[in-house]
């Protein structure tokens, strides 16, 4: 797929993005070890139905979980306050995650944006930024990457239940999604691992 | 408490343990992005009721799942096959680890034994089990660590279904359970994780 050009350092589908050191081999043990299966992919992409007329109202939800948790509203903010200009273009980025973790096409070239996100939360943080994210904090520690699992699939969740009755498909749309994110924060955890131990 | 003397390499209550990096304070903030309260921690007590009679049961469960995952069970194994003596020992403080997580006694003392579990499974790992660990694979890769809060939460989940009929009482420990497994895998993140970025 083409980079969405309305979305600031979105890069999905960039061709002059490095390969990931992650193969999709590893990719496959990983996915057997969440129990992540083609069933999951086909509850994803129906989750997808469900979730992306209502992307701003998730990404909202979200950027309120940001500002009301100091450690997190930190990593947009300088020492004089927060860069509304960052939080647009992070938040705007989400949004976009919301849906491509819903098209769920795990392959290469998702492997390597996976990668470009774990790099943007350490070492590449504030560069694709430019100006915006000046003079903010230089990383995010991943003591805050992992947990934040739980909140995505927790507000996720509240969005899937208002727009689908059954709870056996909210369920079922749920545990995708919670390993989906699983998969995704342990991918993004590469970047900061020391050498070999990931 | 004191260290159960029946499980081998137990130190949960050991005061010779190194205190752990992460302070009481660094944890409420985990918990806070977790949306870990009081209630996870009454959620987590009555889950002991229904969990603790059925040890052996999870860990069986578990131990199938080790062993039906390559990768997972390679951790257990020298060039000449699996070592019985080191998985039984393994297996044995999980099933300590299970009434621990219920325990929900989440201070100093626990957080030095989260942070020797987490040694545990990189530089330290064949260290408590002696003799028997002799030969296997000097570390666990943080990528399946970090996955396994998944089969935790859904075997779990299975065992809190059989003794609880009310859907919502499940799920409500079911919750604290997910939210612990994953405050547990950051912690045990942090040994790995490159200087200052956890």
């Amino acid at each position: 797929m083409a980079a969405a050009p309305s979305v600031p350092g979105y890069r999905y589908g960039d061709p002059t993005l490095p390969r990931s050191p992650v193969t999709t081999e590893d990719l496959a043990q990983l996915e057997a070890v969440l129990l992540f299966t083609d069933d999951d992919l086909a509850a994803l992409r129906r989750s997808g139905d469900i979730l992306l007329p209502h992307t701003q109202a998730i990404v909202d939800a979200f950027y309120g979980f940001f500002g009301s948790h100091a450690p997190l509203h930190d990593t947009f903010c300088t020492p004089q306050g927060p860069s509304q200009e960052y939080q647009a273009h992070v938040f705007a980025r989400f949004g976009q995650w919301i849906a491509d973790t819903c098209r769920g096409q795990y392959d290469d070239t998702w492997l390597a944006y996976q990668q470009e996100i774990g790099r943007r939360h350490y070492t590449g943080k504030n560069e694709a930024d430019g100006p915006a994210a000046a003079g903010t904090p230089p990383f995010v520690p991943l003591r805050y990457v992992i947990p934040l699992a739980y909140a995505t699939y927790a507000t996720v969740r509240a969005f899937l239940e208002k727009g689908e009755t059954d709870p056996a498909a909210v369920e079922r749309m749920a545990q995708a999604w919670l390993k989906s994110v699983l998969m995704q924060v342990t991918l993004w955890s590469q970047p900061y691992v020391r050498d070999g131990a990931w």
